[in-house]
């Protein structure tokens, strides 16, 4: 929908498991054409891009790559880079620039589709020492048309990265459902207790089970790591607990505070105020 | 405000920290009259609510004891209930029912006052065996008065529930922040990752530091179990990525993601679209 709006490419086709999806994606802009074939999608193409559950991609840039015309540049759009872009690698692709734009949300489908997802996003890209360098700099321009930012990086590092930033606390949230579920079935009242504080940060949990899933294998080996640093951080917290000094633990949460500050800003509540509130004016006296 | 706009209290007074809260308070609509001295505030009152950050509670509540009138109803809106309650049976004060509406967000002070905050909100309400029945049930009536659902439950009950349903939620998003802080100190590049699923799991993280502070403290005890609690679900997780099965692993996803679907619903992303797109029809053929 971005490439189009934006003018970035004349010719858009999309490839979809179900039949349905294509007259929807084509009714509201996101294609020009589309089917249910891959290797007759990409016969003509100059630039292909993989966006299914990251398990699926290895398989399906294995069975693409024959069809590809000479020059076609290949892409994806999956959460972690060190399996796919080593497949690409053997299998010779050296057109072949790993994505990853920071950008979506937990719902899935063309129905969520949106043409400015990507406006000031960051849009990982890993290329490894068999990439073409022309390859990569067409990519690059073409995420700075969609406006997001391209950051280059190497895909072990990538994964390091999102491990910790996107993946580990999908892992945090998904793990305090189930933390909350047990003491629902311990004392009934504990639901009653669940409040729009924890909407948001379990928000995540209620993303494609398939797309996670994925993300979990693919990339066990740095979310472990993560998951370890982690409980390195929550010993360092539990230890101020059970000291209980006020002000230890004062300092503890304004580090925490500070640093969401600087990278997000004191933003209004992601969740905002209720229907029919919106326009109330905020007063900014302080 | 939502006792002024709902008509349930004929005078409201406030009593603020900084003399600069009552005007704007007044002009709110939150409060008909106000000032900085609890002990003249509270010389006439019905009912008196505390709200301040727990810790202060105690001492407030030993300050004002003297000067309530007989029958004077008291409660508050702290985040844990079982220290203050124990005060208030030290005091003899039979007349305090210990409150906690579930509602709120990350924002603090009047400037963000909202009479609405409350409707459809749990609101824990925590009597000993020493308070008075007849003051249980006029503060539940009140709360039902601002839209609120009232839920009795005794002090230790309500502490051990919120522990792991908002302290702890907390508590996890506030380490994230400090090992994600931690990693860019090693890796610059980990901020370029933080997106808008990080911005929502970490949003409770930009809370008042003095308010957070104090809930750590007094709720210490149970903040301790649920973090333990929480160890063992990981441990779960853990060994579900050694192993690296992926049904194995899609199937714990499933159960967070169908927990949280119950409680919240499949509602819009938190974050929302962004300006400008709030109206764009969303198809539901699906």
């Amino acid at each position: 929908m971005a490439l189009k709006q934006r003018q970035l490419a004349r010719r858009v086709i999309g490839v979809a498991r179900r039949s349905e999806t294509i007259p929807q994606a084509i009714e509201l802009g996101a294609i020009d054409e589309g089917g249910l074939d891959p290797l007759a999608a990409v016969s003509e193409a100059d630039l292909v891009i993989l966006a299914t559950p990251v398990l699926q991609m290895a398989g399906l840039l294995r069975a693409i790559a024959p069809a590809l015309p000479a020059g076609c540049i290949i892409s994806d759009a999956g959460s972690s880079k060190a399996d796919i872009t080593s497949v690409a690698d053997s299998l010779g692709l050296g057109e072949f620039v790993g994505g990853h734009p920071m950008a979506g949300s937990e719902k899935k489908g063309v129905d969520y589709a949106r043409a400015d997802l990507f406006v000031g996003a960051t849009y990982f890209l890993t290329p490894t020492v068999h990439t073409d360098g022309d390859a990569v700099s067409r990519v690059a321009q073409l995420v700075q048309g969609l406006g997001a930012l391209p950051v280059v990086l190497s895909p072990e590092r990538h994964d390091r990265i999102v491990a910790v930033t996107s993946h580990l606390p999908h892992l945090l949230a998904a793990s305090l459902m189930k933390l909350i579920l047990n003491e629902t079935t311990r004392d009934p009242l504990t639901g009653k207790g669940m409040a729009t504080g924890l909407r948001d940060v379990t928000r995540t949990t209620s993303g494609d089970v398939e797309m996670w899933r994925d993300v979990y294998v693919s990339n066990r080996g740095r979310l472990l790591e993560a998951l370890e640093s982690f409980g390195a951080v929550c010993a360092e917290v539990r230890a101020l607990l059970e000291k209980g000094e006020a002000s230890a633990i004062a300092e503890w949460l304004a580090g925490a505070k500070r640093f969401r500050e600087e990278v997000y800003g004191s933003q209004p509540s992601a969740s905002g105020p209720p229907e029919g509130q919106q326009d109330r004016p905020r007063r900014t006296s302080r």
